[in-house]
């Protein structure tokens, strides 16, 4: 049975893979590394993109930490021990052009001892915030991660995709954060998916990010856009920063558990703009983004 | 002894006093009104200021409403009646010029039916946020504050100093917000003060709002200024929404209570950055504001 040693160098793989692939993609700007040790154990390797042709400013992360978990936390988790070991690989893009969507994905890979057996899970998602919604770009987003959920189980694209719905939700404005997409938590073998399976869906979800973003940008990269569709986009972006300061998990956890504060808030904007009371005009492609910002449409 | 219906009216002078200077100092932006219900009882006047001379984005709120409490508030505010009142003006003013700092003041008065006698206490505070500090407008500040409250009591300044550096301090940064200023809440009455002086001392620290914003303006209005100086106040400005989102007690229970989400959030910059690990230049003036971030300088 593949262990956490495999895990995170498989892990660390699929993030060399995506910095290669994006940075082909951007054409211009490179990543830049920053190599960080935890002082409870671990560290990680934060790559951030920032000015380039496509991308204004993106983070590629991997981390490997372990160590003793705080009590809020355990709370938090909802287990009684202390040690534990989790990994993963977290990204943002914020691209510059308004045609293209922000993405964000993550795969990671929870354990703690314990007996009889050792507690262990899986999580991750991969959703799209589009600053415009273009529905073919939508339909071919969530088509693409039904193909990949249906190659391990038949329920997983149904599931992750209302569990994304729910997940990337800002309450205080009733709207989705985006067109959602998967989302998953505390994912454990069973009679049909063993752990090794269940690995090979992780990896699965993380390679299909480039696939996926590649389309996504190569079908909207070479619009022309105004500067009120700019504007726009800086203030969509203002409720991506809502979304992961008041509500988002990953975040939560690194604030409250002291983590490297500028590998946590990579994932905020490089320019945002909160206009008082701002509405559309009718009939816009602005009023008809707003009014797909919703739970439970389907796109397949 | 005063009411709560007396309270509410000079709350609303205040803000009328407050929005009538603000207006003067812009000269060329004015004030947009909306009146709100709220649908449990009371409701309240927004009034926002935009793409002035001087003042980019700024709100100018009272509000005085009332019903049941929920009782996640009830909890939070360790009371266990469900019928309250609350008044208050509040507001955040973000100019355009870097050298003209944010500011935010904030005077409030609750009202909780119980017996043998109403619980009642009243809140506020005043606070500046320089995206430059200006050491001899930081002394102004604080010395003008301390004048204030020392007509009240003289333990007030000292006490509600400390308040404002502990409350104002955005943890995950390990810095404050700003140069802090005075905060204080369930001020009640005591052999000293009756509740008429504490009303009284609410009202002074409303009215110190205007003589020491327009010193801070036009102490610095008519510097010159460069782009990069431009996008270090973005910079700050993020540092803010982050405070405001993450740790602010009045927009925290504003979200959990499903207030009108535009006058919650007026407190928002209009235009802010996120760099990834921007660090200033060594011996700069970006360098010395971050290093006067912190709690318990003396500034009077």
């Amino acid at each position: 049975m593949i262990n956490k040693e495999q895990i995170a160098a498989e892990y660390q793989v699929i993030q060399d893979e995506i910095c290669a692939s994006l940075e082909a993609l951007d054409g211009k700007s490179t990543f830049e590394e920053e190599k960080w040790e935890r002082e409870g154990g671990g560290g990680g390797r934060t790559r951030v993109i920032q000015n380039g042709n496509l991308f204004e400013k993106g983070g590629v992360n991997f981390s490997a930490v372990h160590g003793k978990l705080p009590e809020t936390m355990q709370k938090a988790l909802k287990v009684n021990h202390e040690d534990f070991f989790a990994t993963g690989v977290s990204i943002v893009i914020h691209p510059n052009h308004p045609m293209v969507p922000i993405i964000h994905m993550n795969i990671r890979y929870f354990e703690m001892p314990s007996s009889p057996q050792t507690i262990r899970w899986f999580g991750g998602g991969i959703d799209v915030t589009p600053h415009y919604i273009i529905d073919n770009d939508a339909r071919f987003f969530h088509s693409y991660l039904k193909t990949v959920c249906d190659q391990f189980n038949s329920a997983f694209y149904n599931r992750f995709k209302a569990w994304a719905d729910d997940y990337f939700f800002i309450k205080h404005r009733d709207e989705t954060r985006g067109i959602g997409g998967i989302f998953y938590d505390r994912l454990i073998a069973t009679d049909e998916l063993s752990w090794d399976d269940i690995f090979e869906f992780s990896k699965a979800v993380g390679r299909s990010f480039i696939p996926i973003y590649s389309e996504l940008v190569n079908r909207n990269r070479e619009k022309s856009f105004t500067d009120d569709q700019q504007q726009w986009q800086y203030q969509r972006r203002s409720r991506y920063a809502e979304f992961n300061l008041v509500y988002d998990a990953g975040t939560k956890f690194g604030l409250e558990t002291n983590g490297r504060i500028e590998s946590i808030l990579m994932s905020l904007p490089p320019t945002a703009k909160w206009l008082y009371n701002y509405q559309p005009e009718p009939g816009s492609e602005e009023e008809k983004t707003l009014s797909l910002l919703k739970k439970g449409i389907n796109w397949v």
